[in-house]
């Protein structure tokens, strides 16, 4: 949530670039936005090159004239840094703030967000400006928050960074010998005598290419370089943020994450986020699960807090391999989606297609014919009045409540996927959403935390492929459990510490006791090959990863069918304490991961949000001071209706329902359910 | 054609080597290639190391030789320069003449075609030596045309070329304004505000690699670019002609071109070219079409005038992925083919298989074996034969009547393939070989031309994703339909000028008025989804791309089928003026191509060269003073016959036929009708 | 064989490394690996960074710990130099010791068997470090063998190199004439006139990736970069050894060499090593014959000396795409049949998985788990008493002898595939196998040997692929088969010299009057295309390359079926002087070459090892002072049983058999007979 006195309506607008445009075509542009009920808008993400045209002048001429005409024609106002990308003039006279990219190479000016995060030059001048920015529009009453850079991404390998790395090293080991401990630096000869022989771990010394993707020789350096790096954008952002902070300490301060973007940790990134804002294009290839699942992350960032969506198409991407039109429906569909899951508003790349370069073709509210008059205008204006008149404040900071929990890690995530071994295609999203997936498909809600969250808030906490077991995590877990929590976790799990050093006596690891078992092998599955169990009398695929257990204490429910193995137990529970926790061998099938988890929530008298909701339609439930908001988004191309179970006020139509009642919801329709 | 007193017959022959083989050997090779009936030999293609060993020193002795040799035993000479490869030396002691690739790496000494086009050391050294080679063998009366380096491709990213962009970029623009606004600089922070803050947009700077492509951050930069380097290639190209002028001002002067070699803008190039002369390496994987197609645009190149095929392989390509050998009677077919488009020379690469070196296993007239009994030997001999005895000087110099034009555009080409957006596969080939295929089916004489071409000479001008549309073109356009042209355009046509800055106010830009319409939105359909439409009562299938009319005017022809925008326009026709013009917005079948060209022909008049010939029979009809010759290509393998719709004698049977008599061509056989 | 007092019995065990492990838990390591009847433990492979922690300062108390521990544990060592990777210091201070890459860029710090190894620095060190474990360690009598270096493989490209370059080519050449020659120089320009012009042929030269391969403009340049790289590593394993050697003369020295690794000239390198140790990795995706034809090559480095596997997985390769793993009786089966081709050990990487880095999922026999209960464990446990108690001593240096011999040659291989034509897809060790395959299903002895061996041995020796032909091959192989002998080649056979030169005259060259015939042309088919062929009445497929021949004097006993070639032959036999031979045209099915090599060892009346054993089931015959040894290895998971040709003791399970009696081998189960 904005926390702002200045934001009282759901914020609909996005990135508007007017600086790509002669100024005589700003003034329809200002028509045009408000006839789409715009009411907020994204200024100065990429202006660095205008805003200082040399080392030692700033020009915000044509700046002023923006935020002036903007305000005088009531918009609200994403004030951006503009540091994603530099001037052309500042790489030229000083090449340190730009990357050196993996194979050693540096780069040179051209494309954005290729900043070196540990540059001195790149640090100075990017604060300077946000200071300067900060000074120049603190009166300006209409910025409801700033926005930091851009999608903060990515990795250098320069000079500047490799003794940066050495430095973070020192603050997180203290001494070389712990360096080398963490590594198993014994191995390959990688014992290290002094700081200096340290190097960023890129394609000339570490890294390599396998299988389409980069694989690492080394995972506790390149693990532990990827948490730099995070930290060093981190402190990037941090700065920009106190410079802002020093003239305008009220406006909230944030940037704009890119979902599951997998180099920032952004867990860490929250605490010093203001807001959560985040930009969502999924791919038409993409199950509104996915979609769903990516909201939940953002949602967890901050403890359930509502967020911002401040970046999604309103047509087409113009980068993705195909560009698929959105089907009419489909942006107002992943619009109330997003609130659904906590977004407070609605916003979008981009309001006007550029004349130029590579993002003209994307979807703009305004196109390049500049009329109103085309679907995606009219559909975004609807969308627009709908809002307005419609939900106006009344969801606005709307939580949801969840018993469930799914652990989420940015740096299990890295482990995961720089694993050598079990396979090479390790995939942590796919396993989460495996989970996710099947809560979703039978409506219940879950939060998606970290794993430093608060377990006890609980019932249910599902760990999938939660390879690395931080410091303290099993005491937690334990005593979690111990209390009465259930807990489920899966193949893979348990294994390593911190540094990816495997936990000595067996997997997983510190977690035996809880489990009741331990892994004795695992087996690699290639994708032609498959297992089988039987749960519940069903049948049900094993495959990718096959764990071999051997309980201790557990109870055995499902045995595999085929290969040397067959007899050998898949899944496993354990009584623990009070509470249970059930150890998911391998990969299955969709239905098998719906059957699982309706009957541990039915053990454990976990309610879905809606009974008798058909497949195909989503359900979440938000609450705040003005009510619950019941939002049912029907994701099929199909009409359909169910009766309801639970009567109320549905706010688009404006009409009453009484429990019972059916609800007929179109393709890709949308209702919200005022409850009570 | 080459305009050359020397010239009285079909040139036939092709690159010989004898420097890589003992001199003892030359004297059977020249035995052998008059036995083939070889009269033309292209020398000296590869020899700068020998001709100057040192800096300082030329050693022409064994080119003398050469040269001596082949005038004794008769042989015409095409003699090249030998700019094509470096000698070592120069490599080593002026890094500069070799190039920097993409991904900012000089490259060593090493393969061919890698000179760096702006190094002053390169262009020194390489006219210096086009001026020797010329003042030396001046007055050897046997030499009918110079060959300029060999297959001119690619690209440089040094700092010579870096700043020769600079300097480029001046000329065309004058100011950094200008540049600023063609680019759209604007976004992502690219306002240049120095002319050396511009760098050369390679991997590292504006490039990057994906779907297997090279795509860029910035079209208009990436374009620029690209004007760039073709423009100093051919620099490199024009400052030889000049000094090889100096001494030989009556032989022709031109280079191999290499077909459809994208990094090149050929019309340009012509401008600077005695006479067109090309390298024709069609793959075994390739349909006739695509061949014939190439032939069209490089008989286009200098406006129809007769052009010079100097390479194709005579047995095999060597660098093919599967080396498949030339079935019997294809060589044959190939060349007659090539003649039947325009060309007044069948040259081959190569007269002898070279004993070591990547190329050795290439198709060659002379096998290892030099034994004059094998297959090709005994083919390349009788074809030398056949066109000496029976067609002699007779189709020298014949030039091809079009009513129909297809554009064809380099820049354009560039332009569709950099553009980010509608889908990541633009395919320019592909959708002018849609176009092109169909009139080469339905027999229709066509011209493939440059977008300055007149117009006014052609009945139907088709213009398939001619995404650029360049200063005054519209205005020609414009003209042309309104006189009464019918004009033929598709999907993503008319989008941008010359710097791909999107013309505003909706697509098509300029060619609103003219097409009766504007494109609202465009689905990018990824290869597995398809849609529809009826045409005349039949179906078609729709892809790739769907445009969803708004005619203004226009006639809705053809509507989709499926998906939410059936009903839909997907092709309209607009009485503009006298003339008509058709949008054909989406990709579809051969049939319909078939189907549609047949329609528009057939309403304007235009009769194919042939009627009632089959399927898979090629025809083509060229003129000169000694008459029309209709060519007629059998492409299968199976006989095929069929009755003649005009009488007259067939060049190699020496056969009179009268109008309506049954020809009977055998599989891949070949008649020459000399008409009347 | 390791010929050394200290060896009488089977070795078993591997690489241990203690150093990456608490000395607390050594301990127990001992305990664990003498419970698994483990008697031998190859140490220090990868400790330069522990041994030598600066430039001047060697530190060798760690492992003379280890050395002291394992000897009182009474184990053997295979002793390790450990300079397989660097210490971290020395890259730092000494850049050249690290590889530069094919694409010009140094290496830092990183990975393993990085070094250059043409560095003065990188010998040095190396060199020193050799000698100063071999003075320290001695006395102990315990070390069986010096294991220097690991897994030698690779290249390097930097100025080190290409000078060293130079050198080799004027020790093999003399002249730069004599190197124009041999590389055709004159082709594309390449004539060198100093010896300094010649560069390290890398991507910034002659390389290129294409086809998923990297690919030579010069074949002839990249044969001897290759060949000097070879020579360049045995270079350095040579200097190691001679250091060692000053020490400990009688303790044989040895490296792991990698079996198919195709960088290192094994038969050259079997001159420098005491014996012939080597890695074996196969993939689950490989047939036993795979596997079974790596091992005869090894056999064959030293004409048949018995030789030592010194590392396979006892559980799972960790570096593969999927990690699958090892089916019960999968490694035993794998050790035997390790054995039955000529081994005398049996050695695993690694006796336990480390805490971290990219081998720590690697198969051990302890585990992460460090229990004793395992499968892996137990399985090993078990091997290992058996081989102590069932076999002991009785086995050592058994020899195979045999009638047939395939020749493999390593610089042919680098030709073969480096070759441009025919097909970018030459596959030299498919081809080899194609024929070792049958030979292995049909139960014959084989031996597979280099192009220097003496051929008087052989009743039938078997050429596929042999591209290169050697200088002096050619009178070797008349005289061979002038007086009786047999020989087998097929298509891309006999084409050139040491230099890649194609020797003039035709294919396959200095063969045709062995031959009887010449190869007109050669078909490169694409996959899907197939050509077949009738022999004794049966169809066979051809593909991939089909010969047309040109008998002289050779019976044609097939041609082909289809296409323009049918009826022209594709196998020919040719009788001369009292032998004969074959040529195989085409690649075929696997039943023709059963069928043909079946054929032609009945017409030479070499039998099989034993008749009548089911497929799957391999069987190899090692002889020794103490009898005859056959081994049977059941390949298939399901039990077979056959009657024994002859009788014996199997020494497994002590039971004896008389002639004709039942055999029963269980799933992947073994016999060994002593026979008589």
């Amino acid at each position: 949530m904005i926390e702002s006195s200045r934001v009282n309506e759901i914020l609909y607008g996005g990135d508007y670039n007017p600086e790509q445009w002669p100024e005589e075509t700003w003034e329809k542009d200002m028509e045009l936005l408000k006839q789409a009920h715009i009411n907020v808008l994204t200024l100065n993400v990429f202006s660095w090159g205008l805003l200082q045209p040399e080392e030692n002048r700033y020009d915000f001429s044509m700046l002023d004239r923006i935020m002036d005409m903007v305000r005088a024609h009531g918009f609200k106002v994403f004030l951006a840094t503009s540091t994603g990308a530099h001037p052309a003039w500042m790489v030229k006279k000083y090449p340190d703030v730009i990357r050196v990219d993996g194979t050693g190479n540096r780069r040179k000016f051209g494309r954005r967000h290729v900043m070196c995060p540990n540059s001195p030059n790149y640090r100075k001048f990017s604060v300077a400006l946000a200071g300067e920015l900060a000074k120049r529009y603190a009166d300006y009453d209409n910025i409801v928050a700033w926005h930091v850079n851009n999608e903060y991404n990515g990795a250098c390998y320069c000079e500047y960074c490799e003794r940066g790395f050495r430095e973070w090293l020192k603050k997180r080991y203290g001494t070389l010998d712990k360096v080398n401990e963490a590594w198993n630096a014994n191995f390959w000869s990688h014992t290290f005598h002094a700081w200096d022989e340290i190097v960023a771990p890129n394609f000339l010394s570490e890294m390599h290419q396998r299988w389409d993707d980069s694989r690492t020789t080394f995972q506790g350096i390149a693990l532990d370089y990827a948490r730099f790096m995070s930290d060093s954008l981190q402190t990037c952002f941090n700065l920009e943020k106190a410079a802002i902070k020093a003239y305008t300490p009220e406006i909230p301060v944030s940037t704009n994450l890119m979902g599951l973007q997998k180099t920032i940790d952004m867990y860490k990134w929250a605490k010093s986020m203001d807001f959560i804002a985040w930009d969502s294009y999924p791919s038409y290839t993409e199950e509104p699960a996915e979609v769903a699942m990516r909201h939940e992350i953002m949602r967890g960032l901050q403890h359930g807090r509502a967020f911002a969506l401040v970046e999604q198409t309103p047509g087409v991407n113009n980068w993705e391999e195909y560009c698929r039109m959105k089907r009419p429906g489909a942006v107002r569909l992943l619009s109330y989606q997003a609130m659904a899951h906590g977004s407070d508003t609605v916003m979008f790349f981009q309001m006007k297609r550029s004349p130029g370069a590579c993002e003209k073709f994307h979807g703009a509210v305004i196109d390049h014919s500049a009329r109103a008059d085309t679907r995606v205008f009219r559909d975004i204006a609807s969308l627009g009045a709908e809002l307005q008149d419609k939900l106006g404040s009344r969801t606005l900071g709307g939580r949801t409540k969840a018993e469930i929990a799914i652990l989420f890690d940015w740096e299990n995530w890295w482990a995961v996927e720089y694993s050598a071994g079990l396979t090479a295609h390790m995939d942590y999203i796919a396993d989460v959403l495996n989970y996710y997936r099947a809560l979703f498909q039978e409506h219940y809600s879950v939060d998606i935390v970290g794993v430093e969250e608060d377990f006890s808030n609980y019932k249910l906490v599902i760990a999938p492929l939660l390879y690395m077991t931080k410091d303290g995590f099993d005491e937690k877990l334990r005593a979690y459990v111990r209390e009465g929590g259930t807990f489920v976790t899966t193949f893979f799990s348990g294994y390593v510490d911190e540094s990816d050093r495997v936990i000595s006596g067996g997997y997983p690891g510190k977690w035996q006791d809880i489990m009741g078992l331990w892994v004795e092998e695992s087996d690699g599955l290639p994708p032609e090959e498959r297992n089988s169990f039987l749960y519940h009398g069903k049948e049900y695929s094993a495959g990718f990863i096959c764990d071999l257990l051997r309980p201790e204490g557990a109870e055995p429910l499902a045995v595999y069918q085929q290969d040397f193995y067959a007899g050998v137990p898949v899944i496993a529970r354990n009584r623990f304490g009070k509470g249970t926790a059930w150890h998911i061998g391998t990969r299955s099938d969709e239905s098998f991961y719906r059957e699982l988890l309706t009957e541990i929530c039915g053990e454990l008298g976990i309610l879905p949000i809606l009974r008798n909701v058909p497949d195909g339609v989503e359900v979440t439930l938000r609450e705040n001071e003005n009510g619950s908001f019941l939002f049912l988004l029907n994701h099929r191309t199909e009409e359909t209706s169910f009766p309801l179970q639970c009567g109320g006020t549905e706010l688009l139509s404006e009409k009453n329902y009484h429990a019972g009642e059916l609800l007929s919801l179109p393709g890709r329709g949308v209702a919200i359910l005022r409850q009570g």
